[in-house]
């Protein structure tokens, strides 16, 4: 087994991985210059995480261990996952000092790690919920509960944390944990983790040390639940997106064909059936879950952030084993929109829930007045505080998903402006620096610089959206055809300095969904590039945007708009509303198409909804149809 | 206060509520003939309440009561309400006893009454579940539990039992009960009930005794939650119904302005934004409630059974205040539609949710094997048993809900084969007798025979989706026009023998909804008279119902079909089904129609769905727009 030192690894360690073509790119060797993505990571770093851990304190999450050893006389408080918050919250920690230093997170981040460590029991178990009259109950409910779940978000913050100090205090109490799991699991008749999470992070660690035991157990847990014999991805959404991320890793190390045809059979009916347009994933309020085949409803969307991060890990993974773009196209698709609109443009505030559509009201319930909902906005807290940590760790680590290696050279999977600063696999030093206004323009301008003049394939990505792409080397065209969705194979001897321009076309493109998605029907999206749009009130007075048909045959137009949400690209198309809105909401048919007036829609990206106030949005808008 | 005898009381016995123009016809009134309902009440009767009430006993429900005096040795079981559903059992068999002698049926009601009234504590308090240990936690949640829901139950079996006996037994022990609650409620700060039902038992039990105290204590309960100031119609759908049951009882007494302003806001709400087609209400699973406005999902609707009993009850009240049509053409919607459905055309198995659309798939959850579902079919029993015994006593109380009465005459509100004897408020004794294949065939022949000839006005319903009405009096057309959606008045000195013929038109009808309701945009319905239907996968061999399409320019024709499904009207109407059905989730917007090719489409009532076993089915079907 091959893996890098500690400081050169990657989010995911497939850089000895059998089974997978791409080798990780660590996150300190890309650097984020100015563009769409390191003002999102800053307010991260500096807003939204200092505010987390300040709130992560005061709701006791940090006491919870600090109790368990004496050193706060308090009650535990939280639900009796809370751990798993403080543990997420310290990998991203560990993520952003993988960047760069930065002394207030560091110190916040040994903080924590001082109050975790007391708190493991001689035997390995590390747990604050399961201690003083609960201990007896530990693995007594891990069908239903969150125990393992803990453990796993644990074995990764360690990893983490090693891989950006080398520090080994917060990896060596992972593994006494481990191993200790390891030995009891196995013992546990149909023993499986109620929430998935710990199958992926035991196989990095398996990837981190090298034992196999932990890959072992890995394969324990996935086949407790029958991982290779799934024929949907059905239930919950964030712990099937999990559970497939466990199997996609799992399937890195081994090949087992069973896994793979069952990450594609979970892959099919995800992405055909129970994907929303912006990437999240979750139908059906009841139970968190994915609902059956094409129940996508917009106002009623769970779509929790969570599990887009999921989704993004689950592509990543599968992007990992052969490097197809239609992972990637995912990946983005969820980056750019489901993911994103889960924080407010200051980073500080998180929606649990995402919805494609509002109609901008509050809602009672007379007999369970604690149903009272709305507005709907993004809180800064949530007492299951899932979301938040997991935007922050996902925001902290993505430089680490801007390239990959392989055998014949460089994969480039998002544009934005960065330094790359790496190596090939064969260890020549590789530089790249890519210049763009990506996304709101398709134009890319890579310089490449290989230590040495260096043939290598250049692989880049030309999204499944891209209406028309070109590729330029030094000003020259190219004969290799770039088509959408694939990744572009550029194979020559490269110069330092050469320069690539890569142009894909980014006209504003009306979607549609498949009629069996009710809601959707004789319905559009707007998309331009991997940006999908929204209508929302603020920009569209005079009528409800709920009303709004849209001329799908119109001119659609562009506008950047530096002053507006952060520097948005809006949209304007041609529409109608009526002008006489019925209220009855039952009527025979007739011909006859209702009165309308024209109007003009104006649509901004789905990410940036709710930023000024919760009023009435929708990414689906009723086509016209004169 | 002037009321009728005992066995002369209606289901709601409006006889002397000042503010109702409306005055009941009792159930042993009506008698009905063979036709569209009369096998139903008899498969209800004869089939599903002795099943029934093996059930509850074999659940441990009659035990229930009998461990709480030491006639059984037995643990309490099934949920804190099981209470209601035998007390809603005993009114179901009242009210068959008020139509008929039935031995069994009176048998197994003095068997569950005398198991219960020993269950009485002296101070009259009466439950099964505040008993043993939890006997001081009574009154201490009544905000969030069935207390109060409880005895209401018990207050409307008691109404009923004693209009159908003339025994006071368990009267006696509802007023004990009630005596007791009219002195402990108004001294608990807050109280109300977490469930409404007591509400309107408690406007029934003023009726039948004249105490005005019970009066007194529902308008507590209606105040404690703010019934005059609320503005919609919200949450859980069974408890907002029978509230405003409630409320309308209230006012039928009080006349107080505010209730019935909030009567009509709420009754606006809930028929312009949160009723199904069917009749039936509550669009989200999640606290089995209405949702915002506009939310109507058909896959996922929740629509209980009970909600659509509620909303009978409700419309049935208010149409009694003034005789207003629109409250009956939601009542007969309802119950053709909604409620109907709830039950399996063999009268024994019921469903507790009523989907408007199904793809015929179960569904898994890895995660919470207990949400497995499916295949979605009616059950003999829900251990939430509330449902079933709804349906038992809506059946069996259904002839008191054809005829009412006014000081200038009769109301016809139900048409099937029936004969009427009853009287006029003058005392003239009036029979009247129809003669129709109603809901089939739209002519109906009505007999009036009043005992002498009597000038009086016939009220006859005539239904809003009548497309054409017309009436003759012995051969000859009258000069008063027939208009849908209203009350036909019909005043003359009517002779012994009178033929009214009554035509209404039942052209089959394709409907729309509401464009803000996002499920059914593009999409059409038929109904036919006041059928509904749905296209059922058993009828549509070869392609499915999910993706076909309707012509709505196309002849829908009918055909009664007497083998089919108890005997149905079946539709048959032109349409298409996509000859290449797309897999992708997304794609650009084309102006291209897609491939289709034709289909015949065949329509069967909704009512009668999954009673063939459980296939795919849709209400609303998209709209073939070439």
């Amino acid at each position: 087994m091959v893996s890098f030192p500690y400081h050169d690894r990657g989010v995911v360690d497939t850089s000895a991985s059998p089974y997978t073509r791409l080798k990780p790119v660590p996150i300190h060797a890309v650097r984020l210059r100015d563009g769409f993505w390191k003002p999102r990571l800053d307010a991260n770093m500096r807003a939204g995480m200092p505010e987390l851990y300040r709130l992560l304190e005061e709701h006791g999450v940090v006491d919870n261990f600090r109790r368990v050893y004496g050193a706060k006389d308090v009650p535990r408080r939280g639900y009796l996952f809370t751990d798993s918050d403080l543990y997420k919250w310290i990998e991203a920690a560990a993520f952003v000092l993988q960047s760069q230093d930065d002394p207030e997170i560091r110190q916040r981040m040994d903080e924590a790690i001082d109050a975790i460590i007391p708190a493991q029991r001689e035997d390995g178990y590390l747990n604050t919920y399961y201690v003083d009259e609960r201990y007896d109950q530990r693995y007594t409910r891990l069908d239903t509960d969150h125990e393992l779940y803990c453990a796993g978000h644990l074995f990764q913050a360690a990893i983490a944390h090693h891989r950006a100090t080398g520090e080994t205090k917060l990896l060596d109490c992972a593994l006494r944990f481990a191993d200790h799991l390891c030995q009891v699991i196995p013992n546990i008749p149909g023993a499986f983790s109620g929430h998935p999470e710990i199958e992926m992070a035991l196989v990095e660690l398996y990837r981190e040390t090298g034992r196999a035991r932990y890959l072992d157990l890995a394969r324990h847990l996935l086949n407790a639940k029958g991982f290779a014999e799934l024929q949907k991805i059905e239930g919950h959404a964030v712990r099937a997106l999990y559970f497939c991320c466990g199997g996609a890793d799992y399937y890195a190390e081994t090949g087992e064909p069973a896994f793979r045809a069952s990450l594609e059979r979970q892959w099919e009916n995800l992405t055909r059936t129970k994907m929303y347009i912006t990437g999240g994933a979750g139908g059906r309020h009841q139970g968190e879950s994915l609902g059956k085949d094409y129940e996508l409803p917009n106002a009623r969307a769970y779509a929790e952030t969570c599990a887009a991060v999921g989704n993004i890990f689950w592509n990543w993974r599968m992007l990992m084993l052969d490097g197809e773009a239609r992972f990637a196209d995912v990946l983005e698709r969820t980056l750019y929109n489901g993911f994103l609109a889960g924080v407010s443009l200051d980073g500080t505030r998180y929606f649990y829930v995402n919805p494609l559509s509002y109609d901008g009201e509050g809602e009672g319930d007379p007999w369970y007045p604690w149903a009272r909902r709305g507005p709907y906005e993004r809180q800064p807290w949530y007492d299951c505080t899932c979301c938040p940590p997991n935007v922050a760790r996902m925001l902290a680590s993505l430089p680490g998903y801007f390239y990959s290696t392989s055998q014949d050279g460089l994969w480039v999977h998002l544009y934005d402006n960065n330094d790359l600063d790496w190596r090939l696999i064969d260890g020549t030093r590789l530089q790249v620096s890519q210049l763009t206004r990506y996304p709101w323009d398709g134009d890319i301008t890579l310089t490449v610089t290989p230590a040495v003049p260096t043939e290598f394939t250049l692989h880049l990505r030309i999204p499944e959206w891209a209406d028309h792409a070109s590729v330029t080397i030094n000003g020259r065209s190219t004969d290799v055809p770039a088509a959408a969705g694939q990744y572009l194979a550029l194979r020559r001897e490269w110069q330092p300095g050469d320069q690539v321009h890569l142009s894909l076309g980014m006209a504003p493109a009306v979607m549609v969904s498949h009629p069996r998605v009710a809601e959707n029907r004789c319905s559009v999206a707007l998309q331009r590039g991997p940006v999908v749009y929204c209508l929302e009130a603020h920009d569209n007075p005079g009528f409800s945007v709920l009303d709004a048909q849209l001329d799908p045959t119109g001119e659609i137009t562009s506008e950047y708009r530096g002053d507006l949400l952060g520097g948005v690209t809006i949209l304007t198309a041609r529409g109608v509303v009526p002008t006489r809105p019925g209220t009855a909401l039952y009527r025979r048919w007739q011909a006859e198409p209702e009165p309308t007036r024209p109007v003009t829609l104006t649509a901004i990206p789905y990410y940036a909804w709710n930023n000024r106030g919760p009023r009435a949005m929708t990414v689906w808008i009723r086509e016209w149809r004169p």
